[in-house]
């Protein structure tokens, strides 16, 4: 799974530094999450292409997050996409795209609209990524995402002999398939081990830190999470403002016992984020600050 | 009168592209026209500021030439504005501002919509600057607009002399003003000179070329165009989706008697727009290939 940060900004897109934006390739379909504007050109910069962005999520409709869905969507219309594609978000998803798209108003493919509930986890499958829901703290009704693909045991080939399974029929099981062959059912469990740690990234902002996000991030190959400032002296306008300092964020990485933690959608205040960094790291070691364009390719990592 | 093309790509913006705006600055207060994605970055890099933005005015509402309303209107808001903003263009208006809206409902300023009539030319004043607009030949309703700075005759000291007017007087009279004084009223032009040529920019992006817009344009000190492909081979594709080519825009410089011309507005396709340039030439002399932050000072040029 490849996770391209598409900007780092929060509130105002800078020269150098986009707004918030992630997008995330697995198996050459790619999702979107938030599209501030100028997310199209930083989408152009990964050179990974348009058409194949399966589906975009909206963690909540301030304009930083979604301003650049009208020429967004002209832009994979240009790009020769014949295939509908799905928007998710908060509500109120419906109006809120239907008003951006008097500006968008013919496509050559169709947009499906999928609201997602602003109180209640929630779930959905895009190929091969389950992609999960969880309401957060913020101004306006906002979600969180987390991305995971999930890993079956390993396949027992010792088993597979003993238990005499045609050959033929390996693949099909170690894929998950239940099998009718010549009057025998054989089932994935016969000869797959216990399922595997597979991969997951969590995602966000804007929101004030809390328990249930921690324990959504839990053990997140990735977490990518709002530090909206740097200064701590800063905290009680996070507080007033719905938003998380470096060391709150820092925080959420560490409780949830992620990998890695990026910081992303800076206020722009934050000229250099990298000023507090041994702070933050000293609450969680494995902190980056997130840059425009910061790429990194997630494996599954427990071989065993 | 300061010029500063914000962007010049049409379309969809590139990496180092941005879409086509134009920011005129004028005794400290400026005037927007278009505000496509990205505008508001290019804005900060000309280091003018936001605050003394007076007017955004629209040619129409492509996405390319609007996308960037809603962050601008926020950014605007964050620079400390507290005027009203005025916001002219064609219908329909107050219909597509409200929906992008939508993502900035809440400004530290009041928005004042102005529409101008789609099919008969109008004019507004901003400060010194006269705005005039030109329904123009797009695939939906679309303006051409003239920026104008009108320049009174010269002030004639020896006749101001021999018609005793007192000295205190004179500068308000050159400014066009007049006064009854002690019982006698003084004309400005018993002091004045017959008018002087003032400064003209046009600007004019989407449509195909008119001989209403030669006249329009004429004798801008600055003529902004719009040049969508620079290949004469793709005339068909211009006609067909209301655009002009390179070859038509330097043909309106010409048939105007502007002093320059910008080409703006380039397709994506248009990689390097000085391929042409010669070619271009040939029809206006002084055609410039407009670049994103191009920036020209336009002076009085008639001094006598």
């Amino acid at each position: 799974m490849d996770v391209c940060l598409l900007g780092c900004g929060g509130m105002v897109p800078l020269p150098n530094r986009s707004l918030t934006a992630l997008l995330v390739r697995q198996n050459g379909k790619m999702i979107l999450i938030d599209c501030g504007e100028g997310t199209q050109v930083s989408i152009r910069k990964t050179g990974w292409g348009f058409k194949s962005i399966e589906a975009v999520f909206f963690t909540h409709y301030h304009a930083d997050h979604i301003a650049g869905l009208p020429g967004f969507l002209l832009t994979l219309g240009n790009s020769g996409r014949k295939e509908p594609l799905t928007i998710f978000g908060p509500p109120p998803l419906e109006f809120v795209i239907k008003s951006l798209m008097v500006i968008a108003p013919e496509l050559p493919y169709e947009i499906r609209l999928v609201e997602f509930s602003p109180q209640t986890a929630q779930n959905i499958e895009i190929g091969e990524v389950v992609v999960e829901t969880l309401p957060m703290e913020h101004s306006i009704p906002c979600l969180a995402y987390r991305l995971m693909i999930k890993r079956a045991g390993k396949f027992d080939a010792v088993k597979a002999k003993k238990l005499d399974i045609p050959l033929n029929l390996w693949n099909r099981l170690q894929k998950g398939e239940t099998i009718e062959y010549k009057g025998t059912r054989y089932e994935p469990d016969m000869v797959l081990g216990k399922e595997r740690k597979g991969m997951k990234i969590t995602y966000c902002t804007d929101s004030r830190p809390t328990m249930q996000f921690a324990e959504f991030a839990g053990e997140s190959d990735l977490l990518i999470c709002e530090g909206m400032y740097g200064d701590e002296n800063l905290l009680p306008k996070a507080k007033e403002r719905m938003h998380m300092t470096f060391s709150e964020a820092a925080e959420m990485a560490e409780r949830s016992r992620s990998k890695e933690l990026w910081l992303t959608h800076y206020s722009p205040s934050v000229s250099d984020p990298d000023q507090w960094i041994s702070q933050i790291k000293s609450i969680f070691n494995n902190t980056v600050t997130g840059h425009d364009l910061m790429i990194k390719q997630i494996n599954f990592t427990d071989e065993t």
